[in-house]
């Protein structure tokens, strides 16, 4: 009995080390982006019938477990509201630094809204430097503005 | 009697609205990114003499306040660990939801190690699209290797 | 010296205090809902020029606190994550008690997905009742859907 | 061995993902709304007998699971004081940068009180909308005013 | 100029203090009970208009503070979610250790629902005892049951 | 085997539910009030042995239960500092609200001290009332004066 | 204006420094212990008239400030609820680490109840060791069985 | 499998309780005071080879669980940062009202440092009183100077 | 079904103490640092396939387990935010007492920039002393400066 | 009127930024490591009347100012439990990444006890490095074992 999208996050992380499998195989396998697959596997995004059942299979799920990779999960993928592990709590830094940077340029930009996390993509790659290879991220989300009435 | 970085920031930003500065006007005017510049005033990063100079003239401060600009700040723009402001949070939820996937996708191209954020940049750029105008960021971070020993 | 929108704010309710102002009054002065007008002088909103100045008149604000109600404030109104007054943590208590049946009627009817806080409007009415009269809101933002790359 | 709620939750969420049964219908089921049926079953309401008997039917429940459901439960669905989720987040959101908003306005109307969260009904309803569809939620509670002794 | 009601909560305990005024001084000369009353001195209730000016009398306040006492406060009297003072926390310690008693016998007596702290009342006395008075504290609220619909 | 107060109290809760106890039945077997008798079942106080056997024979105890029900438990029977449970919270917001009242009204009577929440009872009665029955809880704790030395 | 203890607290503590007193000193002068009296001075306890006056007389203190030492304050002298001072964080850690041991063996020797903070003395002193002197601490307080009713 | 000292301190306390052991009858089968043995009991002190094997023997332990006693453990006994059980929190309280006043008197005695709650030991006994009797316990700290260099 | 590095740890941890292995053995084994090593098997680093192999060998660990030692495991071996072992705590009161001397001197020595806790080693030695041995611990981390742009 | 530390904190990096001073030159002045110096400048140390007046002059402070320089200060220099400064925060990441690595290397060359934080000493040296300078710091605390008794 299956009562949490955590459990199948579980079943596929310990498929994915036993097996060897890359996220990257995944996403190739049901045709989208390595982000967005990787995010779904992890229990953050929702998969249509298709996405599911080739996950499914490539994971060796139940079918149950299936049916729940198509139920719009409770998101939220960290243990704590500031994250402990170094790399993310890299990207929370950003945040904490450059936070009213980032508020006053895009409002000077924009005016009074926000960049949509709901309708935003997210590219991740590596960029070579002989001083040392970069990660590189581009986000891009729909600009909002706030409505008055 | 300055005693605390804040009090600059507090001052520019008075500054700022009175006269109707804005921010890609001061980064022009001292040859660096907006996003930098930006981060300066708001108290995050260390201005040298000559910019720290450049920007007391143009928000009108006192010579102390332009020393100030020059000491290292104790870092960390936000009022709260969860930021209440919806442009903020829309990018900690960035970081809770898409966070293990960014782990992961770093770790499967790149090993253990983190994505800096101190050797890193910033470039925030609004991309026309007929849907409703995108906010486009591009991260840029180098890669750090965990040392081994 | 004004470093802060909540100094403006500060300003606003005691102007109103002490000149007995009504928020429907105010709304009306500048041609807006009382709501989205209420939450501007309480400093969630951005006026426009016309409106900033309207507002300055009625509450006798100095042409630097005008200055500030046209710029994009840091939003949040709550002294607390978890709001102390009775009035405010019964709407709390409703996103706690109601929030996973919120949760899965949205997404039953329209997928994964929000509803949006920006795109967003709210009407407070009385509804006369003899078993004592009801607070009756309406709270309407546009669906979002997630995404998928 | 029941000893909480949270566990007949549990059961009713998994059986609804392997059968695909749809919250609605189990509303039309006891003949109650769509939104105080789905909070029951959640664990936020109280059954009675005959409602209990039907929805065990509907989800496959033990005796000892439908008693549970008439027993009146500790309240709170939500697994962190700040939800994480983007959906429920943004109606946090709505009460933090509304939420001095609301009480000035209800206050304004009726004097010190609150809406009630018990005496209360919610109404989710979907408007069709050429710019996109819209979420409206209608929130129905009765005034209570402050007693003075 | 006064923006907000704990200002006046200030002037009226140093008042109190200097003058040496009890609390059921200012009850008696207001008619009211020496809790309610109490409890608007030091910010959490609403005074009527005559109420409002007896009170100003009695503690020498300015008219501006006398128009803030007819104001609904943010209430909540605490600083910490936690009180540090024994008095208090003994209360808050009745709430931790008690609590679930309370809600199993209100529910076994009453059914789901809650007692209402605003149609609420308080009466506290001493009763004499050769083993050491005691403070009895008289609690009455309204019963409130669930709505469902 | 049993290493936890708690795990007797979950023991207890399923019983009572799958059998239909009542609290008031099991204070009438134990001869003791239902207040302090249902604290004791949901492992806030200590039976003596007889009252730890007859409960244990009420709710169907292995003998190691029933020796657990007469060990000092840990108190505290809230999962969260702040209660989300409505009505605990409403007692939560009587201390929040009325706390500094409280306060002021007992040294204004006693001097500096504390009212026991040790050598205390409580009692919770139905009033009935034509606008609606009212819960009525009698606190009654011994005044307990600080020693100065 | 005075309207919060904490403000006589500050000025005792400037004077002390300034002229240089000991508190040792001043619990002679008014015939109480120096755990008491240092208690009084930094706002956890109350004076009668007399300690007052003799306390205002030795640090100059104004008639209004030794009129709110006969105040009872709002106890709890610590800024965080977890102490970063090492000294208090040891006591803190005692609590901590030893705290299950002392709930056992008062619970062992005298049943349920509780060791009185109010009915407490405490005796400071310094014991002299050839290894290093060591800080001896008397605590005191009656022991509180519960009641049961 | 025993992988943390917890579940060894568990099966500790549930043969206690199931075999009726006094804490005091273990110290005395191991020759030290009941104060150390206890918290070493409770996963706080670690015991040598002769101590270990002996509480192993009293509390029927295996081999396994008996060389856990012998590992420095986590220390930290209370689920809580602010424990909720009253007899705990009492000794909390008293570092929070006391906490300034035991930092002064140390201070003012000592000069800068701590006392240690390493070189530590601590004493609880039950004193004999007509009015109720006292819990009486000694703490015996080596003052350690800080070090300047 | 391993499906978290944390379980690996309590199966390392488990073994060690039935085993009586030593860490620096370990360390020896694989030929790297005892403490890199020791961190490695407490899941804070990244075991090459050579190395997890050879640690599964010593700790009798199973080819899945061998497995996620190879895996970028989620960093963070601390409880809570604020550690309560004395031990750990004590370095975070260096943190707490020291910090803003080592960001001074740090920026003092090489300007705005951090120490990096990637590029990072760390040694601990035991030094003898007559007045007791001490533990000497050498950190050294790559001094990173902020990127200007 | 002075009546806290932090005050005469503020006055020394006022002037330090003013008038250019560095932490190294106060050291040479006074006869101190640099490490202790700043410390004690930066209010976590207690100068004796001869550093106290030395670091007056050097910073052009008050008698008062001087006088509060020789008072035991509470100590704890960071505004937040976990710092939000990029250097700082790094340090605290060391304590949560190798803190459990920490501990048990510790406790295995030297069994149960703490490395002393009060008979404590810092050095931070430059160490060139071709591949970009290095911080290097050496922590030198007494180890303290924990007393059975």
């Amino acid at each position: 009995m299956i009562s949490d999208r955590n459990e199948v996050t579980s079943m596929i992380l310990s498929a994915k080390v036993s097996k060897g499998i890359k996220w990257h195989q995944v996403a190739e396998a049901i045709g989208m982006s390595k982000e967005w697959t990787t995010a779904g596997c992890l229990g953050q995004m929702t998969f249509n019938r298709a996405q599911a059942e080739r996950v499914g299979e490539i994971f060796g799920l139940s079918d149950e477990a299936v049916a729940w990779l198509q139920v719009v999960p409770y998101k939220g993928s960290l243990p704590t509201a500031v994250p402990t592990d170094p790399l993310l709590y890299r990207w929370y830094e950003i945040v904490s630094v450059y936070g009213t940077t980032i508020k006053e340029l895009i409002h000077e930009e924009f005016g009074d809204g926000i960049m949509s996390a709901i309708d935003f993509s997210m590219d991740i790659q590596r960029e070579a430097d002989p001083k040392g290879d970069r990660v590189n991220v581009v986000l891009s989300g729909k600009f909002l503005p706030y409505k008055s009435y």
